[in-house]
């Protein structure tokens, strides 16, 4: 870990307060842990602490239980993505999707995700956790870029917008975690996908 | 386990050879062992030996490491599907999903799979064969389905099918896994998403 070694009582050294340095010690930690292929069951404090150079009351000074540290810890790995301002649905949709596909790329990643939430039913509070703080505000700005393709006209006002929804992130992920996992995606994968899925979702009237 | 005992020399029961009795005390004791949540890194012959009631030597002579057994274990959760006979795509398709909807409505199906391909990168081999045995089979009715659409004019010539097949299945996966999992799950949703997605796939003529 980069946290500075003070004694205590030495003058600081510059840069982030000492709780944040440490609290990235301890995110850093857990993600190594979980990386290296230690489930959520398995995972301790104690390790955890080992790992991140801190004491567990520094640890459980900041989180009481395990799984809100896990998902903290996972949530850094999802970090907000901006809604994309296209010209077009096309245009935000690719956009987005390129940005997940990016994400999908680091195999630290891929691994961490799998093992945390392999396991729904023995941690269904890390799952449905996990689905608000990083799978929810994405899946809202699908939403909106379909909500402001219908209100412009450029999509079907019928559109089944939770359908689409999933259409689209759902394609993404069959095809990068089942059917060409890993370096073999290819890369036009996202204009593919969001060119077919629109063929359907587009006004008739705004087409050829 | 089933089997049932018998001293050795004794008239054998009537029914199954005592070796297909063993193997299916294998496979589900192994089935038995993952849906309790332990790992495929943590699993042993030696546990799967003693919860079958058999020799570890059995199974040895059926599989040569456990990864094999793991997979063979595994692909009797997703039995090969009948190609759907459907008068149209819609119905072929929507046939299909419904067989893989009633699937994943099982708890142990679904804690198994996830427990067992949760970490590609360390089985790499495991998650290799399941894809050959069970998932391939299963996109090549997806891709049937689509193939004859085609031909009998019903779907378009230009039709992207590779990404039209993982707009299937992975609007299906995604909806049931991450947005409405377990018993939420809408009963309509393969008609959803068959219907949304052929109203791109379908020709044009075809339509309204």
């Amino acid at each position: 870990m980069s946290m500075q070694q003070t004694a205590e009582g030495m003058t600081r050294p510059a840069g982030r307060p000492r709780s944040e340095k440490a609290e990235k010690a301890i995110i850093d930690a857990t993600l190594d842990l979980l990386g290296e292929g230690i489930g959520v069951s398995e995972l301790s404090i104690e390790a955890i602490a080992a790992r991140a150079g801190v004491g567990k009351t520094t640890i459980y000074r900041r989180w009481s239980n395990k799984e809100d540290l896990v998902v903290d810890a996972m949530a850094t790995l999802k970090p907000p993505i901006p809604l994309p301002q296209g010209a077009s649905v096309r245009e935000s949709l690719v956009t987005y999707l390129k940005v997940i596909a990016e994400e999908s790329r680091h195999q630290r990643t891929r691994c961490i995700m799998n093992i945390a939430l392999s396991d729904p039913d023995r941690h269904p509070r890390l799952a449905e956790r996990f689905r608000e703080v990083a799978l929810e505000p994405r899946r809202e700005i699908v939403r909106a870029i379909l909500a402001k393709g219908i209100e412009t006209g450029e999509l079907r006002g019928d559109l089944d917008v939770d359908i689409a929804m999933a259409i689209i992130s759902g394609a993404m992920m069959w095809q990068t975690k089942w059917v060409w996992p890993g370096e073999a995606t290819e890369a036009r994968l996202p204009e593919r996908i969001v060119e077919e899925a629109l063929k359907g979702f587009r006004q008739r009237a705004a087409e050829n």
